[in-house]
């Protein structure tokens, strides 16, 4: 019996989770496409074969034909969603951020922790990425060494013209914090951050650069680059005792022209990780189906991490100086 | 409604064909897993949630709860299985080859025109490959202007020790055989078969090396090495007037240790054509719903063009010299 | 006391020779710069500080302050030049080929047997290239086990318009001839040449596709494209029943720009064999002062092998079909 | 008339330049061969036709016979002996640091200052790589954009055992200190300074991570990693506006064995730059020879400002903060 669900947000991010579900997804139905402007839920509904549009968001969660949520809508409603689902006893795979607030995260830990279960998969999907799941690995088998540092790099075609340096932090770091955190096995204790100054902030945007510090003690360094012109491009590279690992992004060809020989960046983000998002969405159907929350895949407290860091980041920018960061006790509900 | 597909023939392409069916193939469910033999038969479907099995192929293609049917059995059942399909009048997907005979395809091809339509999908995957088929998209959009000349290298670790040059043409080939003339859109008028001497077989097994023209002028050039030790390694290189473009296999990861910047090799063929299967078998599910033949995909006709290839090649071989190809004249059934 | 050396032909490899010496090459000064056209000899006597200049090459080649001669003038006179040089008692580095004619250059080997010893170096450079020095290394030491074939491919941005196949074989080709016999230790016995038909001509030149065997059991493949239009690229790779090894074009930088990752070709030989340049004429300098002839330096014989190899060529394209090659004795003065 | 040289130290570098002056500059001739081992003074000598061997360095440089010098002995000698250069009225090829106090560099500035003109060329020699020089130019013609950030990354197969960060600032990062400002035309204004904590450092060594600030704004990222222990790897990437471009290490060969495709690095700096030293001693001897200082090489100017940066950056390291730099004023005798 095919496990229903609904998405709600039909923008870029819920179009593709409902065209994932139709076309990569068996044992998964299309039960509801939900989002405030109905034009644009039925638009996606119709396209991929839904059974059923909304535009509430909390009374879909709770219809009786829906067993589980995808949250794709704005990010300020990820929190008060997801509470919505676990309040239904739903399960929940929520895009990130989970909050920019830690202490609204600490809220949805509350609410699973009051059901005594998990419900929320955050959707830091790099986690399911093969590139970081190699890297992951030729760790953990040590045929790295111990780790020493990470550099970790994220680029984009262009940002928005008021994309600020603290967003820079808060919006697209998250994937950096989370997937080096994962990678390592460890949590930050510290965060730098510098700016470049002196250039033209409408024509560059406003690029970053942390140094966070490990309680293993590894660097992990990130440069957030949302205006680098050239092409989506995220790099990392993992270096070990005996040697390093490199993300790869993959390519299918390679060409000869015009006195280069070159290949293709794409001009965002879906074709890089669209493995990843078909994988971590297999893993939450398994989720749903097993009730066992998905051994790689983000939670809530990584979403408290994330949003942890994200905070320090921006007081590290706002003060110039490095900021340390300290955690909550982990609750013995999300895997140690 | 779901399509009921049987899979028949267990071994390692229908176990994989299996697997995609359940993991990835949303519309499609497993009905009948067929075997010879039963315990291997059981084992596919046990793993991939099968509703049956059974071992006799002719009854299975027959059943009343099958829609459609994947042959992955030995090669000289490819054929005959496929003429079953037909008379039942339920869709196929067969392995390549067709049949290693042209007379044979032929029978295949006047059994499709006495019902006056198509039923055969032939499993030359690379057709759906995103390396050819940019290299298509690329030729076909005049970018590189008119083709000269493709060059082919087919490599694998190693073939069994009795693995013959007759062999490597008539087992191997097909596929560089068939997605050469789909990217050029040509087809073959002679070839010529060279293949080193002096070298222990034993250990390097038979490589050839092919010349084929076409009938627009073109040279396609095809290296198989089914000992190459290395690695399964599968290049192309499509050299047009303005420049030219090349297959790459793509990986996750680059590494660097003991003095070497390495990207590691597959050891056969599954993960660098994971993504060609899945997206060859979605198209046949969806041949199986809508009855229009995919664009893209390799059907009877072209079966019997790579048999009669490899047929000539075999003679090539045999003789020596340079072999003209010809051909029947192309029922209109079959796309132009 | 430096070695006088005489640079006979002020064109393009004239004016790169003179600047090599001049550069380069401790131990030896620039005497004479000859050419037909004095203004052209100024030119380049002036930018590379040359004693003096002339217009008779053959005055040159007597001349008392010259100690050695670098022919760089055209192809016709190689080996009148050679002759010249030999009965002078000079060593000369002779730019390929010796001659076209396989006759002519048994008459240069013939002087040097009058002789009794060596004179001639060949200006086949690429024998200095560290890629293919690599690569004959890594075939000597049996890291790659038994070679089996070797693929070259010569691609030129643009030949002039009335270039044909058969100049595509005596004057392109020979470069390949020699550096893979060079590679793999042995001599052709036929070769097969392959054109592509019905392709504009005006545009993309004449391309020709050869297949070589050798006395080894070994194949040779050589693509020569003088209209690639994208970039001068030369590429190699010898597979071994172990693995293989490919040539790569050294480049400084890698690029990041418009939706591409990309690295520059060369629009022209000279970057890409700077080095084999640069090497073969030290050697060159080496063989001046002791009279021991370089190791690894074509000499008359392997000019006459190149020779022979393409006039087999001239008539495989000419009669299309495979066309067998025989030499004379190979004199004992020249190395086994 | 040849430039004679000495060369002041006959170590590793001392032999390789030696090696340099004998087979690949025109122009030069190897004087002295000078090192407190007679022995060691000796060998180089021999192995590359030296007129004279000595063991004094002072009285070396004061020699009649003596037109210019190369220093390669060990660090603490290197200020002196340029001291004893300038006296001379000789002009000296010094190798890196000039000296690990800036105060020191000063006393060398001001001797210079003092005779009215410059004598000592620093032997920062990645000035003169092909991949630096390719990548200054691309941004110094616009191409680039803007600067925004450089990332360097050096790393090098194992270091002593004692090694430390502090030796990591001092001895190591000098080399990337120079170049980064060399191809931004910048000044740094702070330095930051981070370690991996945590690690054993008898085997991963005293890796340090940097962060600069430029007086034009960019931020320069220094990664210094000496027990890398997988091969010598210099990277840099700079960002522009526009695009990016990556220093490339020139590799001559692809390999395909043991299910990896790889490339070799080498153990140690000199074959990545071998083409570096023999352009920059090419231009020391033109410096020699007109008087006129090279325009891309290090002064003093540059020496002293590479050591004031190490010495922020010990501080840096020690107080486990951001370090400010100030610098004198810059001598109009220095190119500006
Ligand atoms: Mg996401
Ligand atoms: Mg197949
Ligand atoms: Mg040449
Ligand atoms: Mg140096």
């Amino acid at each position: 019996m095919s496990v229903r669900l609904a998405i709600i947000g039909a923008g870029i991010m819920g179009a593709d989770h409902a065209r994932i579900v139709s076309e990569d997804l068996p044992g998964a139905s299309l039960q509801v496409v939900c989002d405030a402007s109905p034009e644009r839920a039925r638009k996606v509904a119709e396209e991929c074969g839904a059974v059923d549009v909304a535009t509430n968001a909390v009374e879909t969660i709770r219809r009786g034909d829906v067993d589980a949520v995808l949250i794709a809508s704005p990010d300020e409603t990820h929190a008060p969603l997801s509470l919505a689902a676990i309040e239904a006893g739903k399960p929940v795979l929520c895009e990130k951020p989970l909050s920019q607030s830690s202490e609204e995260c600490l809220g949805v830990i509350a609410a699973e922790l009051s059901q005594g279960r998990q419900f929320v998969q955050l959707g830091f999907m790099r986690r399911f990425d093969p590139s970081y799941r190699d890297m992951k690995a030729l760790l953990d088998d040590g045929s790295l060494g111990g780790a020493i540092m990470m550099h970790n790099f994220h680029r984009n075609v262009e940002a928005p013209a008021n994309f600020t340096g603290q967003m820079a932090i808060t919006n697209s770091a998250p994937h950096e914090f989370d997937v080096a955190r994962f990678v390592l096995g460890a949590d930050y204790k510290a965060i730098s951050v510098f700016q470049p100054a002196g250039i033209d902030a409408s024509k560059s945007g406003a690029p970053v650069f942390m140094v966070l510090e490990t309680d293993k003690g590894q660097l992990v360094n990130i440069e957030i680059n949302n205006n680098a012109a050239y092409g989506y491009d995220v790099r990392g590279e993992l270096i070990g005792e005996k040697g390093s690992i490199s993300l790869n992004a993959p390519v299918y060809t390679r060409h000869n022209g015009d006195l280069m020989a070159y290949e293709r960046y794409a001009p965002d983000w879906r074709p890089r990780f669209a493995e990843a998002y078909r994988l971590q969405n297999k893993a939450f159907l398994n989720f749903v189906r097993t009730g066992v929350f998905p051994a790689i895949a983000s939670d809530a407290w990584d979403g408290y991490c994330a949003a942890l860091v994200a905070e320090a980041g921006v007081e590290a920018l706002r003060r110039g100086e490095r900021v340390t960061i300290t955690r909550t006790e982990k609750p013995s509900l999300y895997k140690q």
